[in-house]
Order: structure tokens, then C-alpha cells, then sequence
């Protein structure tokens, strides 16, 4: 049976544009699972109303509906064993959870304040009021203002990325001797910026910017059919 | 054969204080292997000349000599299979290195700026004068100095804890349903504080405070005994 997959969608249905809803993308074709996408915009939640709450990723597996990125992760392993594992082992799920932890507390904090007036821009016009208010009310700001320091910004952000280098000088992938579910963990902050902004998380030379190479081949070159924002 | 295990001592020879040298202590323990302990100061480095470098950990095991934490953990791992896995499996021990790596860069340059000057006050005194040389060169100002400002270098410590608090508000340790070496990693830098200094790193109430508790309780206590600094 097809998984129906839903995700955020901007201005296009194709630009997928939200790191968490990436995660699930890169994970169900590790397991090579076969799914359809339905694009869902921010105010378009009641699509998803029947998952009991109002965030994508969603996923619809038969008569099983999960959300949460991590969630989704988790079924997909445990209910789909046969495909390639995504974990290696329940230590290696547990550890992965701090990448999870790691990436939602510390780089996409950073990663949404370099790119706030750039995701605004790549909205549906039906998307934008809604997120001009949420997001201003929420940083007490404009999202020009937000944005405004774009070097101090990138560097905040590049400053979060140092462990991840660190451990990328002593490995091809944050699996090890390939990809698993911590990979795409980190790959979902940097297809947000591939989707929106000109802007380069990684600077080129780094491991991360290696890696990031690496990863858009991955899966018949999935990540890289998301076309990428240009200045 | 008994490993020989070097390690960083100061005052006296039960104040271990270095976050890698117990690292190694609790994976040793882990594994359950025995081991006699040779305490080693920082002006007392032709002790582990041997070893071809000037850091502890150092072990020796049979005619087997490996430094660098991260490289004695999966020594320990790959010769002893037969012991609880410090891992799990590759994929693990891989996601593990990031948790190496986010100690390595974020938390433990947090933490020394808090403990500089305590560190300093613990010291056999045949450390001290190398200590402060090598320490306010490396800071460029007082050992005092860098120390002086404690609440704001508790705050940019506990700044430091959010994803680790994050993660274990989730399961009961970094391994999951018990200890690995993830535990071990982010133990160390507790231990270097209850070492040298009445700070606590992990404020009361959060998921790092209580699983601090409970790795202190590993290993019959192993991590208790090390006497707590007091105010």
C-alpha cells in the first residue's frame, strides 16, 4: 500500500521547503518505500485535521496515521525492519535522538532567523499574512528585522555547525560508513536554505559542505531535485 | 592481564578531575574489566613518554598502548566484544562521535572558563605555576580573570545543557534504556566540576540533574566515591 506523505509546500508544490518534513522524505526512501506527497500550506491544516493536530510532516500508512518527524522516524524502522535501518541498533536510535534534540534546539533556531524574510518571499500568497503575523508576534519584531543581519546571522548559524564539522573530519557520514536517520536530521536544516535563500549554510572547503554534496546524491539524487534558491 | 590505566590526578592522588581520563574510567567499567589506576600530573609527563604524546588517558594493555579517549573507547569495544557494547553497533558508535564532538567543542570550553580558578586551587602544587603559565597564555588574562564572572559563566554552561536536557526529557539516558558511552562522554564534564568546585552544572529539576544522580550510582557508585568539592 502507498504511504500518502503529507508536507509543507510554499509558493509551488514542489518547493519543499520545511527541514522536518525533508526528514521523513530522505527517511522513506532509505527504507525505499513508495509514497505520494500532498502539498499542505500553513492555512490549509484542516488536510490534516484528522491527524489530531495541526504540524506536518503527517503520514498515513493504511489505517495508521503518524506526525512528528521523529515519530515517523521511529514506525518506519519498527514497522518497516526489512528496509535499510535508519538506527543500526536501539543504542544508536537513542544516541540519534540527541542529533534530534541537538538540531531543533540549537541549528534551527539559528537557521530561521538567517532565512525568515527569504521563506515569507517563497510563500503562497495564501500562506503569507498568516505568517507575517505568527512569526512577528512570536519575535517581537518584523521579519525584515529578524533578517536584517544577514552576517551575523550566517555566522550565528556557521557557529552552530561546529560539532557537526568536528565530527565530519573524522567521518564520511554522521552514520558512519554511510547514511542513516542522523544524517537527514542535519540535511533537513540545509535543504530549508536550498529551497528559499542563496545563502550557504556550510562554508565551502568544510566537511559539512562535502557531506552536503554527498547527500543531494543520495537516493537518485532526491535532495537535488529541489530547485535551489538562487540570489 | 591487568590494564594499566594513566590518568590525571591533583592535590592528591584520588582527585581525578579530567572529563576525558573519566570518560575512560567508566568505560572500563562498563565493560567490567579491572584495571590498576597510575596517577600522572601535568609536570609529570615522561611518565606516559611511551605513549608518544603528552595527554592522558593513556592505557596500556599487555603490550598494547592506546591514547585519546574516543580511540581507547573503541579500542576497549573492538577487543572486548564480550562485555556490555559501549555502542550498540557501528551506526551507534558513529552517531556517538557527534556527541564526542559537541562535548569536545561546545560544553567543555563552557565549562572550563567556570572552573579555571578551582581547577587551579586542586592542583598538586608541583602543577600550579605550569598550570596558570600555560592556562592565562592560552586565555590571555588571569585564571582569575576568566573565572570572575560566575553567574554568567554558569549561564553560558546551562545554555550549553539545553539539548542534552532536551534529549532526556525524552528516555533515561543517552543509550536509551540504560547507560552507553554517550552517558559516559557527557558525564565526564560532571565530574570535572564535582571534582574542583560546589557549582552544579545541571540545575535541580531538570532531566540532567536526575540522571546525573543516577549515573554517579553506576558501577557500585564508581562516580560517587570521587569526593564532591564543597563551597
Amino acid at each position: 500500500m502507498t504511504i500518502i506523505f503529507y508536507e509543507l509546500a510554499g509558493a509551488t508544490d514542489d518547493l519543499c521547503f520545511s527541514p522536518n518534513t525533508w526528514r521523513t522524505r530522505m527517511a522513506l526512501a532509505h527504507k525505499g518505500l513508495s509514497y505520494e506527497t500532498e502539498p499542505c500550506r500553513f492555512t490549509e491544516k484542516d488536510k490534516i485535521a484528522f491527524s489530531g493536530q495541526k504540524r506536518v510532516p503527517v503520514i498515513r500508512d493504511g489505517d495508521t496515521v503518524v506526525h512528528d518527524s521523529w515519530a515517523i522516524a521511529c514506525y518506519l524502522e519498527d514497522i518497516y525492519p526489512d528496509g535499510p535501518s535508519l538506527f543500526g541498533c536501539d543504542t544508536g536510535r537513542a544516541v540519534t535522538h540527541f542529533v534530534n534534540s541537538y538540531m531543533n534546539t540549537v541549528v534551527h533556531p539559528a537557521v530561521v532567523r538567517l532565512l525568515l524574510a527569504d521563506i515569507h518571499a517563497n510563500l503562497h500568497e495564501m500562506d503569507q499574512a498568516y505568517f507575517r503575523e505568527s512569526r512577528e508576534q512570536r519575535f517581537g519584531m518584523t521579519l525584515e528585522e529578524v533578517s536584517a543581519d544577514r552576517d551575523g546571522n550566517l555566522a550565528a548559524v556557521r557557529r552552530a555547525l561546529v560539532p557537526l564539522n568536528d565530527t565530519l573530519g573524522q567521518q564520511d557520514w554522521f552514520g558512519g560508513g554511510g547514511p542513516a536517520y542522523a544524517d537527514y536530521l542535519v540535511f533537513g536544516a540545509f535543504q530549508w536554505a536550498r529551497a528559499v535563500s542563496p545563502a550557504m549554510l556550510a562554508e565551502p572547503g568544510t566537511p559539512l559542505h562535502a557531506w552536503n554534496e554527498r547527500v543531494l546524491d543520495l537516493h537518485d539524487g532526491l535532495g537535488r531535485r529541489l530547485p535551489a534558491a538562487r540570489a
